[in-house]
């Protein structure tokens, strides 16, 4: 079966995206560890990001970098953090997460789900942001 | 000053280096949050991994993706996070950490010094994986 995330590629589920181009996507986590959480991903559903080739694996590091700043202009934190986990959607993803401490980069902590208001509000802005 | 990474690439500090290439460099960290949990940072100083250019940001994550394979054959673990913080040192790195949970990536917890007897050994196991 497809990943949750490839669902969302294809508009089987809805997200709240912020921008996409033809091998990348970047929507927003609705478990927000800290609001403005966003997810960058890979069209392409491949399990791991050490597995993507040299090419889509630069691309995505190269997209998340500017998303992460058009986060930094958009929510008020020291600095964008970049985190790749994978264990819950094995599908290559990036985690990129407005911080102000280290000690909040915490993911046994319990995440509330986000309103669709807030995250469609926060979506619109990152993406003003961006252009 | 220069950041203890500075010094460490200088040889004015000690580190249980892994591999270097003419920009790159990885080492053990020795407060590691799981064992084998590496640091891959940019030799020249600058303080955010955004602020990096392309070329500089791209090599520094295909370098980390290799540091990462090695890690990977050497420590038995689910998957190797890869996690950019910089708060505190403000020189460009990623923190490469081999995890068996989402949990697990908790940098509230407390971290202890490994011994330089452990370091060594690690080093050198993930040096020969390299090859």
């Amino acid at each position: 079966m497809a990943s949750i995330f490839t669902q969302i590629v294809n508009g089987e589920l809805p997200a709240h995206k912020i921008v996409e181009t033809e091998d990348y996507l970047a929507f927003l986590d609705i478990y927000p560890l800290k609001p403005g959480h966003t997810l960058v991903i890979t069209k392409k559903e491949i399990p791991e990001i050490i597995d993507l080739d040299d090419e889509l694996f630069v691309g995505l590091w190269l997209f998340g970098k500017e998303v992460a700043k058009a986060i930094k202009k958009t929510v008020k934190c020291e600095r964008i953090s970049f985190v790749v986990l994978g264990f819950q959607v094995p599908h290559a993803h990036i985690h990129l997460i407005p911080l102000d401490s280290e000690t909040e980069l915490n993911f046994q902590q319990e995440r509330s789900r986000a309103s669709d208001e807030e995250l469609a509000e926060m979506a619109k802005k990152i993406r003003e942001a961006l252009s």
